[in-house]
């Protein structure tokens, strides 16, 4: 792409109420645009960041067997009634509003209702189980404050994954699948080392529930991490009991602020009773499907990406998530060789299937550097003077700040 | 994709009060499933063909050089004010509610505002200009009645692209470049023929918008279509004036119910003007710049595809937009020969990159042959006693019903 054709500029400053770290990068660098507090567009360069997140997200999620649907954002009262958490009182992130004719609608802030409702349509027999769904899903929440960027927005776009299973074995053979999948998933964006899995309260059926937690300063919650086992325990369990239970001792923790990226939760057959969702197994008995729900915020674990890996000159996005491999910097100027040079370079490398920001704007070294930096694609290639006369390009990693001299050929063959 | 992993089932009936033929076999065959009047979940297959359609959209948005970006659903109120579009006596289908501190928001059912508020952080000299950009969003819109299935809805999905330029040449320049764009689109999915460039209402800046109004019986318009010319007049401004003007004659012109399943519009510099987008020319001058907005419905066009081609036996996609190339059905029953040669087919077919829905399930050949021409795929391949004798395969075309045979080789050529 080229950077002229970029309607978005780098700014010197954030907006003076965004007080989250990953935000002022993101709107400095033109990933993002605040609408309000919490609400957040996504700019042609975000949007690239978010697909990429998504594939490997879709690519671990089918890799389980799991099928991809997009379910609606309009909710209705009487389905949530069934469950007991229509009432505001019950839960307080509702978005509501009506229809013409009086009737009340909620805007979806999360989907284990309607996807359980629905397959009361199709889950009859034992032989229609397991089922696994999931989706990218731009939820709602009316959260009472909305500080942290991107990390926690009013507005985010959410990967959730529903399995339907016949019975607990079946169902922890999916959950534990699903945990190797995010375990993937946070190695592959890069957040692996810092990502533990931690066990956390488990609400009314299952003692646990499974976070995955990202050691981040800026993040809102408190884990207690024993490094050498890689796991953690979420402060709101740690009992002596707890302990015991897990073979660990108080002393092995570590306290640590950490962001909540991704978790996966047993309802048992608890929702399944509520909205009538069974299935006749081999003896013609009627029995509860079993519920399991797997969740990732997709543009949280975009910012928990930019708070892991920025540095004082902007971000530093890894290869796998970075909107371009290469940062093209042309400081041809006044000069038709080396533009001519840059251009054909250019050509050559989005040709090979390289993908490719490309600076040809009308600016200063300085300026594309300091903007370069503050983007943060991985490796800058910079064609000056230097590389007219050698026909070697400069090659700069944005995380290491090391610089190589590399030919077109070898630029080609990485 | 092995239809025995699709938690989808076809269905004998659709849900009683659905009145329209695109949401009847889309909900019978397993492609949406409704949550309420005008709001449909998309499943695994309708959410490929959603996919299908953005992509070809998406390719030919990108091809007139607009970059893609997502906004967001959440709407202020002071925003919409502005333009004098917040209060529900002048835009009658807002989706309201409020947040925690009682200000009030909105959910987006169009996008104009929040994006040209957004230009104005960065388009500021007329080297900034032209500058286009569209998204794919979830629109919402709180119609009063929502009959027409998956073709008017209460959520749905919209692209909208949005071109800003410096003067009405430029404008006009990429208006003509829309036009063909969308025409591209149209002819792509298979709506070419049937769809017509239309003069319609253009509100307070031109004298005419544009829609792409496509003939359908289930269409909620009334054209006037002059097939030789290629061209239509939509009833609201059909006038002896405007007839004069486009150089037709009313007996020239038929009347036709159609959808409208695009419409581009310009804006001129009324919303700029309104929201403060201006910007500095060589001299030096503040001039407002000028807007256009092109939009085409993504489930409408889906509904429309449905609604155009289907037959007494069910959905007949077109290749472009068919959730999947093949639908390789096996007769095998109990026979392990057949099984295992249609099992290798279907590898085969796979590992070369083609795009299959392999029915692998234990049920009767006649069946899955209804459910194959429900489900509407172009191309079917039928496994059985004779595949395994002769080594060829039936290949059935689902639009025509033709039958031929052929070898493995020639069927993974193709």
């Amino acid at each position: 792409m080229r950077q002229s054709s970029l309607f978005t500029k780098t700014r010197r400053e954030a907006p003076k109420d965004e007080l989250a770290k990953n935000a002022q990068l993101l709107i400095r660098a033109g990933y993002v645009h605040k609408e309000m507090a919490g609400v957040y567009a996504y700019l042609p360069l975000g949007l690239k960041v978010v697909e990429r997140i998504k594939e490997i997200v879709r690519e671990e999620m089918e890799a389980v067997g799991a099928h991809e649907l997009l379910m609606t954002s309009l909710q209705s009262k009487e389905l949530w009634e069934k469950t007991d958490r229509w009432d505001d009182k019950n839960v307080d992130v509702w978005f509501k509003s009506e229809l013409k004719n009086g009737s009340e609608v909620g805007f979806g802030w999360s989907h284990e209702e309607p996807i359980t409702e629905l397959m009361t349509e199709y889950l009859e027999s034992y032989r229609d189980l397991p089922a696994f769904v999931y989706q990218f899903q731009t939820k709602l929440r009316n959260e009472l404050r909305a500080k942290s960027g991107i990390m926690r927005g009013r507005e985010f776009v959410m990967k959730d994954m529903y399995s339907y299973t016949r019975d607990e074995e079946a169902h922890l053979k999916f959950y534990n699948a699903a945990i190797q999948a995010y375990h993937n998933v946070f190695m592959r964006v890069g957040l692996g080392e810092r990502t533990y899995l931690t066990f956390a309260s488990g609400g009314a059926f299952t003692q646990f529930s499974h976070e995955f937690q990202t050691l981040c300063d800026a993040g809102e919650d408190i884990i207690y991490v024993h490094k050498e086992k890689r796991l953690a325990v979420n402060k709101e369990v740690l009992t002596p009991e707890v302990l015991a239970q897990l073979d660990i001792k108080r002393e092995d923790l570590v306290e640590e602020k950490a962001v909540e990226v991704g978790n996966i939760f047993s309802f048992g057959d608890v929702k399944s009773q509520q909205l009538g969702l069974t299935y006749r197994d081999e003896e013609g008995n009627e029995k509860p499907v079993i519920l399991g729900s797997y969740g990732i915020g997709i543009t949280r674990l975009m910012g928990t990406i930019v708070e892991a890996f920025a540095d004082e000159k902007g971000i530093v996005w890894p290869e796998s998530v970075s909107p371009f491999a290469y940062h093209l910097v042309s400081l041809a100027g006044n000069d038709a060789e080396i533009a001519a040079f840059a251009e054909g370079l250019y050509e050559e490398l989005t040709d090979a299937g390289k993908s490719v920001l490309y600076d040809d704007r009308d600016a200063r070294a300085g300026e594309k550097f300091a903007d370069a930096d503050l983007i943060g694609i991985p490796w800058r290639i910079v064609i000056g003077k230097e590389a007219l006369a050698t026909g070697q390009v400069e090659l700069v990693h944005r995380k290491t700040g090391e610089v190589t001299r590399v030919g077109r050929a070898e630029l080609l063959q990485r």
